[in-house]
């Protein structure tokens, strides 16, 4: 089975391809690794899930959030390299979540996204390295940013 | 010496192998690259070094932290590639110091990691770069997170 | 025309080749990759732009404070290769802003590093991925820190 026909299977539509919010690229091809930027939960019709996690937001909410931001790099990588049975496997994500400093639960947060890839990807290369944690702020008052890293087959 | 001899003679004993806090892998080994997740202050009893540095710990205490940190990502490398001696060099670390607005001496925290590694590495091999900086928060409370790369021979 | 040549045209003189601020190397050269470690608005005198961004100091302000990051990752990187016109590209930037939880313009900020990698290396080579986020806090309260990777030639 396809990639494109699992996200048919699982009733995924990949939302429109992140523009950069600034002076960046949103990836990046080198060799056969596909960085990407830090990606926001920007819904399908453009709006942005914000908020504080825990105060604005609860951890279900910003669970999902984190889902939102992987569709979102889902959207990136198959507009980067045409195909996404071109990915050999997750590398790593680097999970940032809006929070105040008593929140603690960053990673069932970030759990969001790295589901996402277990499904689309299976057990074997969907899952990475990663970290998560609370920062101070994002931009647009985002819920979550996550960056990572793609390899290639 | 090897490094499990210099390991002895510093009269450390690593903790048990760290297993992964929510949907991720601790390490990826990719070529000659070994990337390692975002790792907490666990004690070898599996109890967490916990609070906001400055606040709650000491520097020396959150210090001694990241070294417990340290301990940590050597058991889990150990774990990845079988013998210490296969590293080539310290790759970076990401050092995340849990603390409030005012504190500012992260990097004095996150030596006590980079002085563990040099300590068993030697200053050729055991000193990478590094970014250190505050969170606003961190998975269970813990009071430092470290990720980062080494790279092998 | 050569980059530094460019710099000259730019009137851009770049800083002292930073220090450490702690166990770490400013910049590791491995294959093609030059990983720099995370740098700080230090100025060509030695002061540090310090502050928290829309506390202390303005977008502005700040923006001039990543701008000198970016001046102090280009004179390590020139440091580390010897000629900058080795470089063949910015690889990646992540970009932390000492801001309180009600900061919301980081990506602002940190254009101003982005800017001048882009005026030095031009559109096609100068830029490259990124992620910015605010922090709790940095080291010395620098206003700005920025760690990233350059690929050379």
């Amino acid at each position: 089975m396809t990639i494109d026909q699992k996200l048919l299977d699982l009733g995924i539509e990949l939302p429109p391809v992140p523009q950069a919010a600034g002076l960046y690229r949103t990836f990046l091809l080198t060799g056969k690794t596909v960085t990407f930027s830090g990606h926001l939960p920007i819904r399908s019709d453009g709006s942005m899930i914000t908020g504080k996690v825990g105060v604005d937001l609860s951890i279900e909410d910003a669970t999902f959030a984190a889902r939102q931001v992987g569709l979102n790099i889902l959207s990136t990588l198959r507009s980067a390299i045409g195909d996404l049975d071109r990915v050999d496997r997750v590398g790593k994500i680097l999970g940032m979540v809006n929070a105040n400093a008593d929140f603690t639960s960053h990673p069932a947060v970030i759990n969001g996204c790295s589901e996402l890839f277990l499904e689309v990807f299976g057990a074997e290369r969907g899952v990475g390295t990663r970290s998560a944690f609370g920062v101070s702020g994002l931009p647009a008052n985002a819920a979550v940013e996550i960056e990572g890293v793609f390899y290639l087959k």
